[in-house]
């Protein structure tokens, strides 16, 4: 197919200077050895301003429900809540960094998977940086959000709208779905992928499990809605998107193919709106996915979906590069490919590739 | 009362170079002429490192429930979830930004009011810098957390243990109970206690009510445990709260003195163990509360029970610096006050002590 297996341009090119810039095996070492020294602490860095805004959300109105008397702090002052009036739902986070010295062409957009927030971006569960740090090091603006209902997003600002009950998950679930163990009952077993990359001693993992939050099933068109606002405000974007945030990322692009520069899709879990694939012709679209997809019970269909829907952008004259990571000698990497121990690595071959794609200088 | 109206030497004196040096006529004039004249942006601020975590939490088994079938994306493969197993509850999160040049003697953490996240610091409705930047500007380390249940800590990873509803709030309420507006029925009639300075355009204000989560009631034990957990890993810190956070602060100090250098507290809700007043003897302690509090219907008792906690403290051979905005001639301050117009002179009169406590070079 198209793309897949085709020459690279930018394979061969390593922005200067990135932790991961030699071979794999020598860059692992390299690594280890400096964390051993304690000399792997980075440059300081610059930034021009940072903050963070709430964006996008509905008004909606309550009425005819009784009043309480909530006493918010044990021997506080109780006071009279009326839940009738006006509310504001499905709102959404985002922090920026702005660097001193920008050398992305763009804003960076990077938008968490299901039942996460933006942490997944700005640490690893063994508290090396995150991705955050990685492409705001080499001098991109980063937007790390909370999509709709999530993390300082708020939620259920309308009990009544959010719509059934939130997903909560035991520990042992994303060890098991997030290709971490081998399969099922692997989290009982402490059982792993042969040679997986995520840290899994018990308090790396640990650390994960505390990331998670409870996901509601019924709040798309919403989480939707605020990413197209989102770009609205920042105005044309590069967006970075994992797992959940497949098809969001997929679908504004569609809604608004102008503003997003680039689409970087870490193990998408759905497509976009078949309907509207020649709206993406114009976009450079990078698709990545780790190890171990073959012997797991959902993500070889998963994958199946992307693969056809890149198929069908192709179709309609659009670019998609496709990367099966093990395919280049990468092998390790589970569901959680920027928490994996190799994570730098991998967010090299992103940069190599936006600088291929003349996003960054 | 000793301290209250008695001489405060650190009064004379302000950190060079903050925007609110001036009187306070002055000061306000001189940040509307930088504003309007879009030279307010403050020079690039250097990061040694930053990054987040979460901290403490507990473990809990669930057993005997049915598992279900979630479809997490409409098109995408199906998954079972089962409930049952291992959960990670009362975890909290914490993000840190640390200067390149620290010239605060110690981290600083900042820890929000109830029903809001640590997004209280980092940005105003208005979208000026929030404190977060005015005390890393002047060089503490600084530590921004989401306590338990809420933002990015994750909430209920055990529904049965949350106990109950928790509080969503019309956009009438915080207007009404954080002294925004003059008493019931003043958001809809859109009126204002005289002078407020919290920014009250719509556009603002809807920004705030963004801002705002859900907030249990039942989780207060889970939620010092957990800012014990942060002053452990953390190590002895300047402890700054609002609202809610009041009694954690000096619960939290209560049980670690030996961490809690200074607390600096603003317009807390509650007070701490009136059985520990002695452990907080040697903590400097900084209590600050707005305008308005005599026409409010709650917050006369809630400052009288915090005056008598600090009267208690000083009875015990404690120093409790307490400050009445209006008695020092700067009025107009909401609940909200670190979002307030003047948030820059109130936050240089918690530097200038902070400074006079010898805990600044």
């Amino acid at each position: 197919m198209r793309g897949r297996l085709g020459a690279r341009p930018w394979l061969g090119r390593r922005a200067a200077g990135h932790p991961a810039a030699g071979r794999r095996g020598a860059g692992l070492l390299l690594a280890g050895l400096l964390a051993m020294s304690g000399a792997a602490r980075a440059e300081p860095v610059a930034l021009d301003r940072w903050g963070s805004f709430h964006v996008g959300g509905r008004e909606a109105v309550i009425s005819g429900q009784p009043a309480r008397e909530v006493t918010f702090t044990p021997g506080g002052v109780p006071a009279k809540v009326d839940p009738n009036g006006t509310y504001l739902m499905g709102g959404m986070y985002a922090q920026y960094m702005i660097p001193a010295n920008p050398r992305g062409g763009f804003p960076l957009l990077m938008w968490h998977g299901g039942g996460l927030t933006g942490v997944t971006w700005e640490t690893t569960p063994d508290g090396r940086e995150g991705w955050q740090h990685f492409f705001l090091r080499r001098g991109w603006p980063v937007y790390v959000s909370d999509a709709v209902e999530r993390g300082r997003a708020g939620w259920g600002m309308i009990p009544e709208q959010t719509g059934g009950t939130p997903v909560v998950l035991p520990m042992d679930n994303p060890w098991e779905r997030f290709r971490i163990g081998d399969g099922p009952g692997s989290f009982a077993r402490q059982s792993t992928n042969p040679g997986v990359l995520f840290p899994t001693d018990p308090e790396s993992y640990r650390n994960f499990v505390r990331q998670n939050v409870p996901r509601f099933t019924t709040t798309d068109a919403l989480t939707l809605e605020a990413y197209l606002a989102l770009l609205d405000r920042v105005g044309p974007s590069v967006v970075m998107v994992h797992s959940q945030a497949g098809q969001f990322g997929w679908r504004a692009a569609q809604e608004r193919p102008e503003k997003v520069k680039a689409l970087v899709l870490v193990e998408p879990a759905a497509v976009g709106d078949p309907a509207k694939v020649a709206a993406l012709k114009d976009i450079p679209i990078l698709m990545i996915y780790g190890d171990y997809i073959a012997t797991d019970a959902r993500w070889p269909a998963i994958r199946g979906n992307g693969l056809r829907f890149a198929e069908a952008v192709r179709a309609a004259g659009g670019t998609v590069d496709w990367v099966d990571l093990p395919e280049r000698g990468i092998r390790g990497n589970s569901h959680m490919i920027m928490m994996d121990r190799n994570s730098d690595e991998v967010a090299a071959l992103v940069q190599d590739w936006l600088a291929a794609k003349g996003l960054w200088r």
